[in-house]
């Protein structure tokens, strides 16, 4: 059964999809992951890959992930739907839609794909930083109840915090789920998206803002994500440029010991 | 008309979409763009975008193009099909498949606003880098035919060139069209794809290679586009993580002044 039971984790009650027998699933926002106005983007996010990593014709592991928030999400039910754009041999190119009252509100287009053992290297640096458990856990933003459903420790750039000495746009913060669940492809794709609008971090304010699209690209296989468990990832994000009422932002999501298991970039709107 | 003059220039040619009458229209790969295998990934997405540049429905300028390459385009002809997801006040989620056999072949997702003036920053720092009339022109890559439609003048991390001291899969360079054509955002998405594949930089050897999915992220406005004209562009390339059959490489294309024009994002399979 697909759908989760009522003492599930909060998140696997969030992302819950149950079949309707036409192949397509209805599913239920949640009020812990509720954001300001509507669901929590990086969750709605999750629930799209989620029917793809459910669906009995998926071909391996996530690749990327795409995500456009097309529309304002009401609280209550939706309809998702996944199909399967083109099958290789070792690849997979997906297309998910989600439904409230017949107009499309989110769309995602995924890759999952069979990976094999190949030449490898990470470039990318893991940011030498202080053990989690030496930092401040945040404190929850009170009108974004879903800050309260992860475990947030900043190095630097949280709001209202102590600023990145040579990035203005930077946080780096250790932060899992909370209650702690072990770490899946789905819950790593809301995690992908649990990083404070750069805006907020780069301006010292609140401002009026929506993420058009979100993609995400997974550099860990599922025994990767596995391994990983209930600890604490180091994730850290910045935004190249802001102008004309969108601006983007970037991410790395590491594992507690190194392995950068995500990447994730993104492009918001805002008012002001 | 929306079909290219033969005279008209070679990546006009490459993009040019016949309208069908049912909403559809019909392409035709070109032997200019031509790479090792099938035609450049670059104008594939391209001709993906212009059939919504095209679009009367339309709103706005491009923010986000999302391209899936599902499966290997032969040389030949196409059809391509743009479908408005849905349409906001002032944002517009696109989808646009491109067919041959009845099969999809590629597919892309796209945002599209009308910007407004607003609060802005650039974060990202345009590289110091020598002026393109200082450089040397690149030489085309033989079996690579499409590399013969830019010009290339490498600061570092050119193939069996200088590599870059602090980044091994770095590259820097300023390029164009060649002939030189005035940019569009058309002409803008293509340049995103015009890096070559991190890992050949990377280990300094060809290895089998597929884009499978690339993200650009527009940050001008079309009259900032058009006033770059046919003047050299500044491309800086890296990748994140390079295991188990994928890397990732990310891109930003400035303009000669030193505006931050679009940033990219790709995942690359690999055999090796």
């Amino acid at each position: 059964m697909m759908a989760s039971a009522p003492e599930a984790h909060p998140f696997d009650q969030a992302v819950a999809l149950t079949p309707r027998g036409d192949g397509g699933h209805t599913g239920h926002t949640t009020a812990a992951y509720a954001n300001m106005v509507g669901p929590f983007g990086g969750v709605i996010g999750a629930t799209l890959l989620n029917a793809v990593m459910t669906d009995p014709q998926r071909l391996g592991d996530p690749i990327s992930l795409t995500v456009h928030y097309a529309a304002p999400i009401a609280d209550g039910a939706f309809s998702v739907t996944a199909r399967a754009m083109r099958t290789n041999r070792s690849t997979q190119h997906w297309l998910v839609e989600m439904v409230q009252d017949e107009q499309i509100v989110a769309f995602a287009t995924a890759v999952t794909a069979l990976r094999r053992e190949t030449w490898g290297a990470t470039d990318a640096l893991f940011p030498e930083v202080p053990p989690a458990a030496s930092l401040e856990r945040a404190t929850p933003v009170e009108r974004a109840p879903w800050t309260r459903c992860y475990e947030m420790r900043f190095v630097d750039g949280a709001i209202g915090g102590r600023p990145n000495d040579d990035i203005p746009s930077q946080s780096r913060l250790w932060l899992r789920d909370n209650p702690p669940r072990p770490l899946d492809f789905v819950s790593l794709a809301a995690l992908c998206d649990a990083f404070f609008p750069r805006i907020f971090v780069r301006r010292g304010a609140w401002t009026p803002i929506g993420t058009v699209t979100l993609t995400t690209y997974f550099h860990a296989d599922a025994a990767q994500v596995h391994e990983q468990g209930t600890g604490f990832l180091l994730g850290s994000a910045r935004g190249l440029n802001f102008g004309k009422g969108f601006f983007d932002q970037s991410a790395e999501v590491w594992s507690t010991d190194g392995s950068l298991l995500a990447s994730s970039h993104q492009v918001v709107y805002y008012k002001e």
